[in-house]
């Protein structure tokens, strides 16, 4: 089995099929969010360590740090940025942008063996970033497009991957550094989107061998009740053979859910941190009564009622 | 694909890898309910009532009806069972016991095609059960035990699943009117029995090719907020190919995964039931503080930051 091991100063985190889940928190991410931008653009930085310490208590193993801003120096903001967030937090990063002048300024400051998000098949990219992680020994996250876009083929997906694999190789940088992100399209837009993943999930685990992460959050986009269906795509896809995400790990619905395909996977022995972390917890209840099964129903529930053919009654 | 159909007098319900999971209700059963089995036993069927209707309410497409109550006259409670919830719903049910005479009580009265819940691989049950599966024209699940017990091997559960299978096919029950239950283990107990299902349910949908379903509330026996393990046990479930289960309905954290599930097997067209189901619902919270997410980290929250991939700014 393949582990990409990826690390802070004083901390190691491990991908592997036969490890638990890693939970990425996405949240440090100005994209779409006007006053975190406007903030960082102006070298407040109080949002983000709010943000980081908020998803490691969360749960988060790793952090993802992106400064994304329009017009922002970028390659400045994303170096202070990785800089601040691992002054306050021990978990390893993963250093996210789509230019690569910042890729190599946060790569420049950051302490440990992180992880670069990313390179994709398009030839410019791979020649330009891929020889940046070589250099600073880091891992980095390999997104299945190239130049002709994403297919919906998954198996042209798959494809990509490999050949990111191997011109990796040819860096020099081992198939255990790629994580491969197969590409989550929203189940709104495309319904095929969760078989597709499912399909490259299980080949990029038994024919190329490689970790894989994916931006989970994209799969709900433009659906009600999205962390529902957020818990139930990383369950499933946990199952097919996904070792890692960028997610949301402030909904309680979607960690819980991560936790428990650690459980079911066998990856949490004796079940005993889904124990302490929910020995007091109540069950999630919708926060108002639109979701809700009929009162009187609620009142008289029981769990377990099947549980016979194993067990006597409790 | 095999598709195995149910029904009541008014409707049909379709089992299938192609078609949407069916959620069986587990409640109107008197194991481990002292009240409902008083209740049932003195004649007063007021409690099965409301569970029947607060279960499909809850999104139930069939009911188990169980009457097993200790010295109790079985037959007859289980006959009145099925009647009293046959005229108060039109959903299909399961009509379960370990007592053949009650099964065949059931059978007597029901209007429509039952699931007969169930038959094993042990020599005598299989004697007794399928000829009256045979009689009433019924589909049968069948437990992957038999006389040794249940095996921790999953491949050896799937040979009495085959026999059974074979064995049905002399009295003249064709493989679609067989539902196979690979049996869910507690995974508290056996921190293996999710990887044992999985492989199960693999080789059951690709090699024997028959529907399947089980007793979904084992799993979690024994561990604290067993509703999302249950939930992420379904998820997963539904993505190695279980196409219906005996589950609590009234926890809307696990139908919910269930529904989500269809959306991500693209059973659910254009997302259409759960957009309707689903559209004004508010998140699923911890109904008290001990598993919630910091105060201040959960009021900054927003979801999706890393869709930039696939789709621009919200």
């Amino acid at each position: 089995m393949t582990d990409t091991v990826v690390s802070s100063q004083t901390r190691e985190v491990v991908l592997g099929l036969e490890r638990p889940f890693v939970m990425i928190g996405e949240r440090i991410n100005p994209t779409g969010r006007k006053i975190l931008a406007a903030e960082m653009a102006a070298g407040n930085f109080s949002r983000v360590e709010a943000d980081a310490l908020a998803q490691v208590t969360a749960g988060a193993h790793m952090l993802d740090v992106n400064a994304g801003i329009p017009l922002a120096d970028e390659p400045a903001i994303l170096a202070r940025a990785v800089q601040l967030v691992q002054s306050i937090t021990d978990v390893p990063l993963s250093i996210d942008s789509s230019i690569v002048k910042a890729l190599e300024a946060g790569l420049a400051v950051y302490k440990g063996k992180p992880l670069v998000n990313s390179v994709t098949g398009e030839e410019e990219r791979l020649e330009s970033v891929l020889p940046l992680v070589k250099k600073y020994g880091a891992a980095v996250v390999a997104i299945s497009n190239d130049e002709t876009g994403i297919s919906e083929d998954p198996d042209v997906r798959f494809e990509v991957a490999r050949k990111i694999v191997n011109r990796a190789a040819d860096h020099g940088i081992p198939r255990s550094d790629i994580v491969v992100d197969p590409l989550v399209m929203p189940i709104g837009a495309i319904n095929q989107a969760g078989r597709q993943v499912m399909h490259l999930l299980n080949r990029l685990k038994h024919e190329l061998k490689v970790n894989t992460t994916c931006g989970a959050s994209n799969v709900s986009f433009g659906l009600p009740a999205r962390e529902g269906i957020s818990a139930t795509f990383l369950s499933m896809a946990i199952g097919a053979g996904l070792t890692s995400a960028i997610m949301n790990p402030m909904h309680l619905e979607i960690v819980r859910a991560c936790m428990a395909a650690d459980v079911m996977m066998g990856h949490d022995a004796d079940c005993a941190r889904w124990i302490k972390r929910f020995r007091e917890a109540p069950p999630l209840q919708a926060s108002g009564a639109a979701a809700s099964a009929p009162e009187g129903a609620a009142r008289g529930r029981r769990e377990g009622g099947h549980r016979r053919r194993a067990q006597g009654p409790v």
